[in-house]
């Protein structure tokens, strides 16, 4: 009787979901929902009300209808590696994990295409295929463990992003269960330009706020015969920066183009992979160009003179594999490496125009002495793409929330020479109020009524991406419905 | 008295449209109107209304806002190439046309952007600044008179689009007129991800039927150092493209990889350039890369064995640029060449897996044996994109219809294998009923929701791009649209 009586207890909602995916497939138990109180985005934290793990689209599907149906706040969650929050509950929502979708089921070598489950990691999918000379271009620095899905829903870049694009360029169609638990097929067809709307581009970078992926086509692409990589010391930023646009000025499409502070670099010397950097060095780059290996020499060269013309101090190219395996390890421990020089650390992501740098790095310098903190740099330059680093101390009271200032600060300069306010990493929870620093509340809007037609009650990932749109849009909203009768 | 009676006679609606453009920018008399009766889709044919030629952005907005509120129907047009049909008039529409705005608004070298006014031709932009060592990439084949307008309205690619990518790919940002007449400025700030949802990649061919673009940033890239034109014959069309995939498995990425079967090459040898080209060979490959110098030469002679390898019967390398030249010209005017050989022709444009062009030439065939009319076949082999010409007369009663029944079997056996129904001319009027072939209702439906928050009241380019849903999507969307309480 009493077990009974206790099983009576568990909330309604939660025994309909045990029959959707299972009594093994569910959290909902607090002490089982902490670790997905946030994602990468530390800052805010909160629970949801259960954690479902559906292992097929049609669960998916089953589960949306439910939450539909029944007014319940749902969110779709990968790997948990995003950087802006979208992951985060904001109002008990139901998160649909799909770490357990996680199969590779399909690979046309012929035609150049994979298809994955959204919880497959990203780097797997190289690994899985490398042996036969190909590989899937995108790659985070989060790519061992983040999953393609989420990468799906922030339209991941990483460094090699330059020459190969970001993971839109990469999605040749997706299996969508929309908020009311429809299921649609997207692309899919290989074509290069999709009749009808490009609801794939749409969907891609949407941060989980259309639909819910639950298959991918991915292009993938044949590994370069070759692959080259520089590294070259500066000791000056400035004069490190203007190399970048002579290279990028010069016909070289380098297929990665990246840049490190010396606080950065002070942060991946301390962290997991040090390589032995001069200590006292201002900026490095790390420059690698692929393909066809009779063009890599002459690349080399001209790479060479331009960093030579800059005053560079030392510049060297890698020797092995191994060498510039130990470089991308070095630079791919970026941010976390943060965690040995600081207790906490804030990263931004913003874009600018390249010959912007040499400004933009001195009004971010101005931003760190008014806060007091250390900003440390990391930077694709080649597309312009920067993430200032913030070191803070959560345990002194006030820094967390100076550190919060210093990176909208960030952003703004950023926004402020006609850049944006994320490259990569998406908005979240975390951008929201800086989405009105390059949008207007007209194109805010325009980007709302987009959202509601997918997502009309807004039961999907509630609260992110986009901020409350201002009273007076209300107003010019109808202003424009009115449709008079002659002017 | 007479002349003020004739003056009256003018419609209410041309003089205000006169009001906001000027006299001398509008045509309204029938005989004028005449050359805007259709664009290259010339089987259907209407008048509209009025032709207006707005100098400015504001003008746009003005006319857009008078064509709002008194319910107007209205289309943008640029230089009239479309291949579908997207600038026809259908319910005597206000044709907005851009060629009026037709500056280069300014280069940037730099960060590599320049911005155009809609009516600014495709080739101009790259004449303008190859001085410079610059081009604009996206090269449909009507590049001398297209504009990158259409070609933003199309999203359109060209023979260079397997290396370097669609319209899509090189578009920065857009300002646009909404069709209520509210003017918006989308992307723009060169971020690899921008924000929020892409609203850029869902405008950017989008045909007409979301806004009128007034502004457009485009990314501008650096010449390649050098190029390599080769030229291939085969006696067989299945080699030949078994060459194609070869290429493509070599890890090569050729800048254009063209194919064009025995009748195409007998137009485009009776056409305004011919080369010279065997009568008697069965298809030829037109294959080029591009890129630094020193790595041409190898990628060269791979290409030269894959073709030994499927037994080419000659093969030979472009020894001047003014060799290069010629092969390209013969080559873009495959479609206007089959005006040569036939006195009428229709133009298809599907998708296919590359891997099976063998069975769709084969079931092309098979079409056009059983329809009695010729069909040529130009393929941008690289990408797949196959451009079935079929040859009729349309002086012979009943000939029209057995071309289009003929045209639309062609894009049936591409959907048949995965692919698509167009590649780069768009779905306009020609291709509505097609889109079944590869959407679900609930997939147009999809689309259909989000031309409707663009575009309410359906005035600007009404009846083009999806088919007329069906009676029983009414009905699930309202199913769809019920929230019930609790299941």
């Amino acid at each position: 009787m009493l077990k009974r009586k206790k099983q009576n207890k568990v909330d309604p909602h939660i025994r309909s979901l045990i029959k959707i995916v299972g009594e093994s497939e569910i959290l909902y138990k607090p002490e089982d929902l902490i670790s997905y109180d946030c994602d990468g985005f530390t800052v805010h934290k909160a629970l949801p009300k259960a954690v479902v793990f559906p292992k097929n689209t049609e669960e998916v599907a089953a589960l949306v209808r439910y939450c539909h149906m029944n007014h319940l706040p749902f969110l779709a969650r990968g790997a948990g590696t995003g950087l802006s929050g979208g992951a985060i509950p904001l109002n008990e929502e139901i998160i649909i994990s799909l770490v357990k979708m996680k199969q590779l089921l399909c690979v046309d070598y012929e035609n150049r295409q994979a298809v994955v489950q959204p919880g497959y990691v990203n780097l797997k999918l190289t690994n899985s295929i490398s042996d036969k000379g190909y590989y899937y271009a995108p790659d985070p620095s989060s790519q061992y463990v983040c999953t393609i899905g989420g990468n799906v829903a922030e339209n991941a870049g990483g460094a090699h992003c330059l020459k190969y694009g970001v993971t839109t360029n990469h999605i040749l169609g997706l299996e969508v269960v929309l908020p009311h638990g429809e299921v649609i097929q997207i692309g899919g067809e290989g074509a290069p330009d999709s009749p009808g709307y490009d609801l794939m581009g749409l969907l891609t970078g949407s941060e989980g706020t259309l639909g819910i992926v639950t298959k991918i086509t991915v292009r993938i692409l044949k590994s370069p015969q070759g692959k080259k990589t520089v590294l070259a010391y500066f000791d000056d930023v400035e004069e490190g920066s203007r190399a970048v646009s002579d290279i990028i000025a010069a016909g070289i499409v380098p297929a990665a183009l990246e840049m490190m502070d010396k606080t950065a670099i002070e942060g991946v010397e301390a962290g997991t992979f040090p390589v032995g950097h001069p200590p006292d060095i201002e900026a490095f780059l790390l420059i690698e160009v692929d393909g066809i290996m009779a063009g890599l020499e002459e690349q080399i060269e001209q790479i060479l003179e331009v960093c030579e013309s800059w005053n560079v101090r030392e510049v060297k190219v890698a020797k092995s594999e191994e060498e510039r395996s130990r470089w991308w390890a070095n630079r791919k421990t970026g941010f976390g490496a943060m965690g040995a020089i600081s207790p906490d650390y804030l990263v931004q992501d913003g874009v600018i125009p390249r010959s912007r740098l040499p400004e933009v790095l001195k009004e971010i310098e101005r931003i760190s002495a008014e806060s007091g903190l250390r900003i440390a740099n990391i930077f694709h330059a080649g597309d312009g793409n920067l993430h200032p680093l913030i070191l803070f101390d959560s345990r002194i009271p006030g820094e967390t929330e100076k550190a919060l200032q210093a990176g909208t600060a960030c952003l703004k300069a950023c926004a402020d020479v006609g850049g944006s306010i994320t490259g990569e990493h998406g908005v979240g929870i975390e951008k929201k109020e800086e989405m009105r620093f390059i949008f207007t509340e007209e194109e805010i809007e325009a980007q709302l009524d987009i959202r509601d037609v997918f997502n009309p009650y807004d039961l999907l990932n509630q609260g992110k991406l986009f901020p409350k749109p201002s009273r007076c849009m209300d107003v010019k909203k109808i202003v424009k419905d009115t449709v008079a009768v002659q002017s």
